[in-house]
């Protein structure tokens, strides 16, 4: 039986040849890097485990692991707001991930409610500190409280 | 003197509040996906640490930290190829900024030489374990022997 992962023999091989050898850092996860493939938007940012790679790539719905709960975490399962992965890259060194998705239902992947988790931006310039983060979505999507209920939010401190 | 990175109250302040609060992970770092300002398009993820994230607010210039070489590196300050920070985006629990860049010269911010670091697509569906992954982009933007001599490659089995 083939194996999805292909060792990692060489930078070579890494780096320009067509074998999938992702590496996983010292904590076994890769960086995923998620966009809406419609808009090209940046919706998330979280990690995988070997398990979540191979279950994102042979299923086309999108897993990534959960550092808070130390899951694999099916996006969607909860809120319904399935991934769907249309396109899946790996990048120079194959220690990080893109995939370009299409979201279900109201098409938000944050779990506070927002389309996207990068909905402030931050100002700019030697004289920055101090100044307020700007919203840049001003509508909910969803109601957090109403899709999770008592689910513990994973927002660490 | 204000402080540029705020401390972490509560959730709530993390999450829809206007303080800039980053979280740093177990290994002071802070993950960073950077995308062209006009096209959308992802060129690169990488890492800040606090200094890092810092000098990039504070000169509107990505500097990233190098895990392989333990330093931090002004993206461009060996091959010219800067990143301009248009938009600094943070996403709901902090831990992860969005980078929206104009780049210098060539317009590359791959080391191998391609525009972006992810040119090549992965195979998807229950059958793709031996599929070679295919190449999105054909040529090269800049020649990396002829820019980066003989600087180690940062690309690590």
């Amino acid at each position: 039986m083939t194996e999805l992962f292909s060792p990692r023999r060489s930078v070579e091989q890494v780096e320009e040849g067509v074998e999938l050898a992702p590496k996983f850092d010292e904590r076994g996860l890769i960086p995923a890097v998620t966009t809406d493939f419609a808009s090209g938007e940046l919706l998330m940012q979280g990690y995988m485990n070997a398990e979540a790679l191979r279950k994102t790539i042979e299923t086309g719905e999108a897993h990534y692991f959960s550092r808070s709960r130390q899951a694999i975490w099916h996006k969607g399962a909860t809120s319904g707001l399935v991934q769907r992965v249309k396109e899946l890259m790996i990048d120079d060194d194959q220690d990080c991930v893109w995939l370009k998705v299409e979201v279900a239902a109201s098409g938000a992947s944050c779990h506070v409610g927002y389309r996207s988790c990068f909905y402030r931006r931050v100002a700019l310039g030697d004289d920055s500190a101090g100044k307020p983060l700007e919203f840049t979505e001003h509508e909910k999507l969803f109601d957090p409280v109403a899709v999770y209920g008592n689910t513990p939010n994973p927002t660490k401190l």
